[in-house]
């Protein structure tokens, strides 16, 4: 009996290791980006119906798992309030420190409101550079003014 | 007597609100990008001696807060773990959603490591929707790997 | 000098007591709900040069006030992640014990998404109830349904 | 063994996914709002005995879970005092952004006191919008004014 | 210029210091029960017009004050979440032993529904005991049940 | 094996929502206010030899049972600081709220010193009421004066 | 105006490092022991007039400070939960190490109870000793039994 | 397979509930204090092979978990920061009370430094008195001077 | 079925204790520093194929424990966020404690930047002292400037 | 009136900026190493009253100040438990990281102990290095075992 998302996810992570996926396998099988499938594999978004059977085929899931995947998750995927995890504490760090200036120029720019992160995607790029190589995100998040009323 | 760099921010964003001065236009006679400009008069970044006196110009600073600009601040902009401002907020979100999508693709790609927040830069610019202006945000980190030793 | 949007709202709540002024007054002068209307002037919504000026006339700010109304807040009004205060705990609590009966609901309606908070508005009303007024409360967001990409 | 009411919550969780059952035909059933009713399977509202038969019909429960459901349950449905899940944490938004604006807003209309979250019931409906749809809830609580002793 | 009742509270509970002033005192001036009366000076209570004045004499409160004492505060008294004072943490400790106690025995008597902090009054006596004096309280509050709709 | 006299308690409350057992006959039973079996039967209180058996007869709980209600439990009935449950939090809500009000009424009465919750009783009934029952709550602790030495 | 002890005590603080004053020379002033008048003139005792005004002539406190020394105070002398101090961490860990063992001890000795803080005395003196002197602490609690009614 | 420390604790635990030991026989056996022998078998110190395989005898103990009491433990024996028990809470509040009392008087008598939480011992014992028996706990601790270098 | 690199780690310290391996004749099996090896077995760093193949013959993995040795995991070895490990802790209080020096005098040495935490190592070697042997721990990380842009 | 010694912390690194002064200066001046004489600069170490005085003539403090210098100071230097800034951050990172690995390394050298945080030196260098300086700090603080009693 499957009660909760994160025991599919628990299954999927496990095969995934089993197996050697790659996560851009899993993308190109079901047709969407490396960034949104990896999410929703790891239970932050809810897949068709389509999508679900093709997932549950790469990792053998139960038809009971399979259901689960396409049901709105409980989003969420951090265990802290504040992530330990070096690398995406980076991330925490990156809103931390940049926050106030990221709120200052798109006010500047858009008036008041936010950038959704609903209406969101974004996309993970290697950068070449004989310094080091570089790691590119472009996050593209439409603008929401608060509404007057 | 000045203690702290808060209170040079302070006086900062005070005389930019009575003033009504632009970050772009701070940006432009420091030389530098708006994103940097305004994280570094926000309290984020130290400034150079001839940075910290045009900022002083511009905002009519003392010589002693011309001073504190050009010392390390303690940085993290933010009064509480988690955000309460909801533009603010959204980019935690997306931190708390996406997390373990990064970590899971930036391996993928790179190996055990970090993608760094201080060899960083990001740019932020308005691409125009005919469903709605969106905020695209490029954000660029050298990638460091773990070392073995 | 006005460093933060906090001290308006001080200068604002303050005048209203020793004036008496009623939330619904200033909200017919700014021409808005009054539901709005208070939102801004305890520092969660920005408002127009038009209406800042009038409430800067109802209050009787400063300028420097008057410029600081029209700026986007640092928003988030309560001092604690869990209000002490019972009326406002309340509301708290329905979202505690509604939160996941809200989430179930609005997915078996739309799919996956959330209730905008920010492309919103509400209004309060007392309903008569001869077994105890009842304060009723209609809340509107648009729906924003998960990007898929 | 059922030690709480949580494993109970969590067996009706998993027959809805593997049943494919929508919370308004559970509604149905019992004769209740689809708003009470989805609360009361999650584990936040008593059921009288018919109505906990109804609902152990309809998931297929053991005698031990349908007397399990009539038990006044530990109320709370989220784990962690800031919600996380992007849905959930908007309606927490609103208390943190609107909460001193009802506070104002209830005071000024009913004088000291509270709206009730135990004499209050809900409707959550969808509205068309060519703007696209809107959910729309209407709140109503008893108004309770503070005694004086 | 007040811009927080808080700092009423402060003056009041100076001016008492100094004047040695009784609570019981304070409570036959305003002619209610000592345990309103001191709950409605420092702070948690909304007084009438005469109520304040009353109060205002007593402690010599300016009129901006006594404007203050009308309006409904920010509720909380403690500057913690768990309160640091032992007389104080006493009673924070028997909510959390006799806590599921009391929830069980409500329940048992009365059915699913709470035990008003609204509709509420309490009395607080000194019961003579050669072995050591007692303080009695007795808590009355009505009982609400929970709406079914 | 059992480890932690939570499990114990889970065995209590599991068996009695099986047999519908009332607390009140389990206080009856062995002798006491149903206040402090309740608690006791919740882990809150230690029992003699001859009280466990009787307990463990009521619940058919095995003998290793039987000597756990015998051990002085680790005491804490509430899973967070801040209860979530309704009917309790509004007793956490009257330590808030009226704290510092009990602190000044038993100094104000008795000096520098606490109310006992270890020499305490307490003891919960209904009072009829044409407008609503009421729960009525004696509570009564022996008051210790601070030691000078 | 003094409106909290904690001002008081950072008079006396003020005053104890200007002028030179050691704790037990103002133990020995107002005859008790230098562990109660450490804590008295720190806020955590309330003392008799007596022994307010003799601490008022060492320290110069004004009629108004004296009288504060005479309130009970708010208790509680740390400023978070967990003390950063090294030396109050120590105690910390102790009773974070030894915390289980205390109270199985004094269960084993004495059954289900407490120890005392109120009724409680300390003594702290120096033991000389080759391999470095030793702090040597006395603490005595009155035990106090859970009452079973 | 034993993976935690906390297992052997738990093993110990129930044992010494099922077959009635006392803390000061375990401490006879190891011809240790009953203060080390408590905490040593609750998981706090480190065991010889010789007196964990007396422990081992006592409780009935396998090989691995006698291994597993030669390791150093992870310590710190209470599962929240604040303890919610109340034997236990009572010690965190001599801390709380007289913690800046303790780092004054080690300070006035030693200067700057601490007392060992590491070179340290206790004693627990009953004091006869006719008004009650006392719980008298003897602490000592090597002082630490903070290097200067 | 392995979920969790936790279970791995947990494995690794179970087969550890039973057979008595020392960390430092693991990181002579792999290859690395005895500070690097056991943060891997540890579940902070990712092995290569060969190292893990060679941790998992020591401690007798499977091979679905192997595969998980290599994989990137989620870092952060504490159970909160201040921990209650004595030794431990006291590294916490070194950072508490030296935190802002270890700021300053980078800053000074090397203006506005980091120590690198990702291209680090460390060194922890006993030195022989007469007076007590001492811990030595020499740590190393690259220098990284903020980049302005 | 300086009622703490942050106040002077204050004082101190005010003057610094305006006048230009660099730790090792100071250091050099009170002929302690560049590490503890900044530690106690900013209020974590107690001054003898000669490098009291040398210290406020390079800083021009009042005597008070001064007097304030050589008092043992309330330490801990961080504002949050989880340190925002990220230079320091690295650090609490690191003590996150590599926190179980210390202590089974100190462990397995020296047995059940700690390594002190109080008979403790650092010394913090530049290693010049073609791929980017590095920042080398040693840490040598004397192995504290646990006493056996």
């Amino acid at each position: 009996m499957i009660t909760d998302r994160q025991q599919v996810t628990d299954m999927i992570v496990s095969a995934k290791v089993s197996k050697g996926v790659k996560w851009r396998d899993v993308a190109e099988v079901i047709g969407q980006s490396k960034e949104w499938s990896t999410a929703a594999c790891l239970g932050q978004m809810a897949m068709s119906k389509e999508q679900a059977e093709k997932v549950g085929e790469i990792f053998e899931l139960s038809d009971e798992a399979v259901a689960w995947l396409q049901i709105a998750p409980y989003k969420g995927s951090l265990p802290t309030a504040v992530p330990t995890d070096p690398l995406i504490y980076r991330w925490y760090e990156l809103v931390n420190v940049y926050g106030t200036t990221l709120k200052e120029l798109i006010h500047e720019e858009f008036g008041d409101g936010i950038m959704s992160a609903i209406d969101f995607s974004m996309d993970l790029t290697r950068e070449e550079d004989p310094k080091g190589d570089r790691v590119n995100v472009v996050m593209s998040g439409k603008f929401l003014p608060y509404k007057t009323y």
